[in-house]
């Protein structure tokens, strides 16, 4: 049977007519099938089935990634600009446009699939390694904030017959000289069954919070579990960093201060929009913030599943859950409309956020555990930046630091143990492959490498996961554009030299492009290449980034020249080259060795607050340390973002080390 | 149709055919109906049904106060030793021993009906009293521990774009000098919309509870509610006495310091048990506890709601809940298991329990209202007693003095500003009328008043409500025995002068007793009574207290005569007269003058604990001067008790203000 596809405009209104009747989805590749309300997108139906469209847009049509092929049963279908005429034809649709309106089969092609396999990717953080692996914070103590004491008390006889949260805490106060706690009142709750379980044997648990933290001196560490017996042998937490992509989580064992597991898998907000602004937009509709909540929770709890699983932890040895991520992933995770992020002048809902049960929120663990999200700084500089910083031991150099976290919504930290000064940098989809013409996500498939031969301009590209090509990723995009313009086949304006005489470089669709892969090399079927337009839009994400930090650095009355360190942080960062990204201008050119990475600084550092009251301590005072900048309406970044629209740069003194290298006719069609 | 009896002992088990079938059980007078399943007691059809019914054990057959007769359709009944041969055949029977095998009609005795007409009957509290009529307590300033402030803020703008939360408490510091608040999550995830709905006008609501004061000098007030605009015009809380028998509530308006409305009830736990012993027996059968917490909220619910209506109060502008109750009572509203309260050593759960949120036990009030339980002291020293103490001003008072609570579970406290000694009496149920022969509760039909000419030996009674009498209240058992007494018709050994020639003198079924009303007079349609086992258990009830009293006074190294003021507190001691109490023994032989009323110390405590922190200070710090003594195993209280087992008293120089007024004939059937 062949499909019949109705335009939406131009069909009946079935909406009410619909609303009871039920169709199957069933999609290919992968034997998935849902149960879905008549008049469902093909979308939503994806989302409920557990198939991973990319989806980057959220569902509003414009971004063209969740293309489907319907091969059976009936649909209605708006077509936008995003589906040529031979797609339409061959019966290809976007999902979130298509509703069906019978039972359909559907396939998605390659190119639509959102693979997990590269989550793992990511610099391996081993299994048992050592408690601050990776972080460059040095200086505390293990001295984790959630903390167990055993206690035997005495029984209660008729001449000591005190109340049995008296007896408690004067067991915790002779034996560990704990005192001035706040207790919560589901211990009191618990505490009579508790204490005579086990013969007056108990364990307590207490949590140091951030917020309780303030002034050190007069900490009140709360009591937040009591259990039978002596428990201290479980003893775990959890550290999740949630990013707009991605949600990394890692099971810690505070007894050894080792990782036990870990875990990571997209976003489940990820159908929603691939970015913060398009998640925010989602959360003003009916019922979205809710929707968007439950994703990422519902990830949450998956990793968490899986870690417990890995590490055959109890879910009940669960003490904590440490959680950074930027601003809005924390709002909308903590079900707090993050409208005000977005309008100006970008309010963020707090600095410090109290801390929360987590099983309020949904999360899968016991109802006696806190959640901590870290302190952050402004509606862009969220609690992720707060954290990284930290784990970087940024707060705690004499060495003038730029921290950079590379992004569609680029954060950048400059200063040292004194002072910092931070600012967003709205860069545009393009780092994560987004409006670039066969961009994808770093997942398999991936065009990363790219080196393109001297003479015959033919490249040599590398792909991830060593399979066939399907698209090529941001950082993949960086290594590209840098060779183009360093074997001259682009000049210094983006621009193809028209002249040149290769195969590769043509006349396309979208202007002059460079083909990496043709049809045959790739599982698409299609060409890959890198367009005039893709490169313009690298430039203008990296020229936003660039003129962010000569904004930060000339508001302290500095030169890029007096930077001691870069350190560079996030995913994104983890796999940039850094003189390929120095050769196209998004770094500052300064001698490599000062360039460090530290991978996710987020996970790191909500890692290490779980491990140590001091890192809490530092985090909090690194958040109040640091002043934002807001870029949006500043002409000193607009004049320098306009100066940075070129390759590498339009002042050629400011990356000396580039522009020696580039070919003399550094304009391109010269 | 005459109903047809199984006795439960010998029908066949029907309990699993019973547990899908209904019957509909209607309950006269008042033409109550209610399904139930088949199988279900009366009692429990009762209590669905909204019938009230005294059963004063609980459900366990031994007290007879459930009385009630079945007129049509099959019930299955044990026949306890509480029914009379004549009562069996006319149809009567416990309704906690009877269940229903069909669809019954019940009809239920005037005796067997708890009327509530005479809850407003206690010295009345006018509904626009002042904020501390009736309090002793002086030199407390009104300061609501529940506060709410109004700031108008200045707007974000790109210049001041702080997080909405540093907003809000830099304005709160800036107008207000309020700082190092507590915020409660909730209150962070409201805050954006709030601040923009009244144009960043916002009125907040803090509180300081017993646990946040300590001490006072680093006090961290919770933020517990925003709202738009100025609302600090509405701005009430509730005052709760979660009495044994009675749950009272008072509506405070914190603004004006006045109680706008109040309301009591019986406590919907009376039919699981007349004291907390029974009680705390019901909590440890399967479902008990949640079943007793839900009775006690629903009644709380609905003198709420009847406050409300009243006062025409909005629900959600309770801001807090203060609770003064005994330990077993608090524990079982609060869902902690009473369990060893009632096992040696009698422990209870916590001397200060944490806030807990009302909503989340059940109290209709808006999710951000916290509750805060008044400290205790001990098992059987609660806080309605440190709620009382310092109402009464005894904690700032330099006169020594004796502070009572006559109950089945009495409490005592003596001392001072400088030092307080407590202890609890086991007194059993004769105060409330309980294993008395004619006994009931002081409600309508209940005599109190009693003078008995000395000539004729006739008796003059005073009945609750003005009505024909249905039994005898304590109060009234206390009068009538102290006449007997002073008339010479019982000896001080409580038995009766067998050569008295009056018809009001007899042997009845129980041995010697005095009718104070003839069947004709009453509306039960039999003789009211006071007999030889009544008046034996008055005594051993009275001596309970006294000896309590002289244990502790010995204790401390005084004796009766230094006690300088003697406050008398609590529903029952509210009736009491001190002349008859103190001729039979229950209270000192002291000057009258030294006698105070207090009425419920334990309400007017949560009262005054809603009106000022200071109170609340001063409760804290009262609970922690309070030493405990465990009488139950007491050498010396035992023989004070046998000492006190006379009337008034085996030693008549401690009581001679009454024994010179005693006739020379002091011991009955001499």
């Amino acid at each position: 049977m062949t499909p019949i596809f109705f335009n939406r405009d131009e069909g009946v209104d079935l909406a009410n007519e619909a609303s009871n009747a039920k169709c199957t989805v069933h999609f290919e590749p992968g034997n998935f099938e849902v149960v879905v309300d008549k008049g469902s997108t093909l979308l939503e139906a994806a989302m409920q089935a557990g198939v991973r469209l990319i989806a980057a847009c959220g569902g509003s049509g414009t971004c063209g990634t969740c293309k489907v092929i319907v091969e059976d049963g009936e649909v209605e279908t708006v077509r936008t600009a995003k589906l040529s005429d031979d797609e339409f034809k061959r019966g290809i649709r976007q999902a979130c446009q298509t509703t069906a309106m019978t039972d359909v089969k559907v396939y998605v092609p390659v190119e639509s699939r959102l693979e997990t396999a590269v989550l793992s990717r990511e610099r391996k953080t081993a299994a048992t390694a050592a408690w601050g692996e990776g972080a460059l914070a040095s200086g505390w103590r293990f001295s984790p904030p959630l903390a167990k004491y055993c206690v035997r008390l005495p029984p209660p006889s008729i001449n000591d017959n005190v109340s049995d949260l008296s007896r408690l805490l004067r067991g915790l106060k002779e034996d560990f000289r704990l005192s001035n706690m706040t207790v919560d009142f589901d211990v009191v709750k618990k505490l009579p069954g508790a204490l005579r379980e086990k013969d007056w044997q108990v364990t307590v648990t207490t949590l140091v919070t951030a917020i309780d933290a303030k002034p050190s001196a007069t900490r009140r560490p709360r009591l937040v579990n009591v259990e039978p017996g002596d428990t201290r042998h479980t003893h775990y937490s959890l550290a999740v960093d949630i990013g707009t992509t991605t949600v990394k989580g890692q099971l810690l064992d505070l007894n050894r201060g080792r990782i036990v597991a870990e875990s990571a898998e997209y976003n489940g907000q990820r159908p929603y929009g691939a970015d913060v602004i398009t998640r925010i937009t989602y959360c003003q509709k009916p019922g979205g913030l809710e929707k968007l909540q439950t994703a990422v929770v519902e990830t949450i709890n998956g990793i968490l599943d899986k870690m417990l699983e890995k590490a055959k932890v109890n879910r009940n040895d669960i003490g904590h859950l440490s959680v950074a991520g930027n601003t809005t992933m924390i709002q909308i995770f903590l079900g707090i409309d993050p409208k005000y992020i977005r309008l100006s002048p970008y309010t963020p809902v707090a600095t410090y956020l109290p801390p929360v049960k987590a099983a309020t929120l949904g999360v899968k663990v016991a109802d006696h555990v806190y959640l901590s999200a870290f302190p952050l700084v402004a509606s862009y500089i969220g609690g992720d930046i707060t954290a990284g910083v930290v784990a970087a031991g940024m707060h705690q150099t004499k060495k003038l630091t730029y921290y950079i976290d590379i992004g569609t919504n680029g954060q950048i930290v400059i200063g040292n143990q004194d002072w910092m000064v931070t600012a967003a940098c709205s860069a545009g989809p393009a780092f994560e492959g987004g409006e670039i013409k066969s961009g994808m996500i770093a997942a398999n498939g991936a065009i990363e490498g790219c080196d393109i031969d001297p003479k015959t301009l033919e490249p040599t590209i590398g792909v991830i996961g060593n399979e066939k090509a399907k698209g090529i990723c941001g950082s993949g995009l960086i290594n590209a554009v840098a060779e183009l313009l360093e074997k001259g086949i682009i000049g210094r304006d983006g621009h193809f030299d028209a002249n040149l005489r290769s195969p590769r470089v043509r006349h396309g669709e979208d202007g002059y492009e460079y083909v990496l892969a043709y049809a045959d090399e790739t599982q698409t079927g299609k060409d890959i290449a890198v367009t005039e337009i893709d490169i313009d839009n690298l430039m203008r994400a990296k020229a936003a980034m660039y003129a962010g930090f000569r904004t930060l650095v000339k508001s302290v009355g500095l030169a890029p020249e007096d930077i001691e360190q870069i350190i560079i942080a996030g995913a994104f960062g983890s796999y940039i080259n850094v003189d390929r990204a120095i050769m196209i201008g998004l770094l500052p050119d300064l001698p490599r060795d000062r360039f460090i990475f530290i991978g996710n600084g987020s996970l790191m550092g909500a890692r290490l607050a779980d491990f140590s009251t001091d890192i809490i301590d530092e985090v909090r005072r690194t958040a109040r340390s640091m002043t934002n900048f807001e870029l949006s309406e500043n002409a000193d970044f607009m004049n320098n973002y306009v100066a940075a629209l070129f390759l590498p740069h339009t002042n050629c003194a400011e990356f000396a080390t580039v522009c020696e290298r580039l070919p003399a006719a550094t304009t391109g069609r010269g």
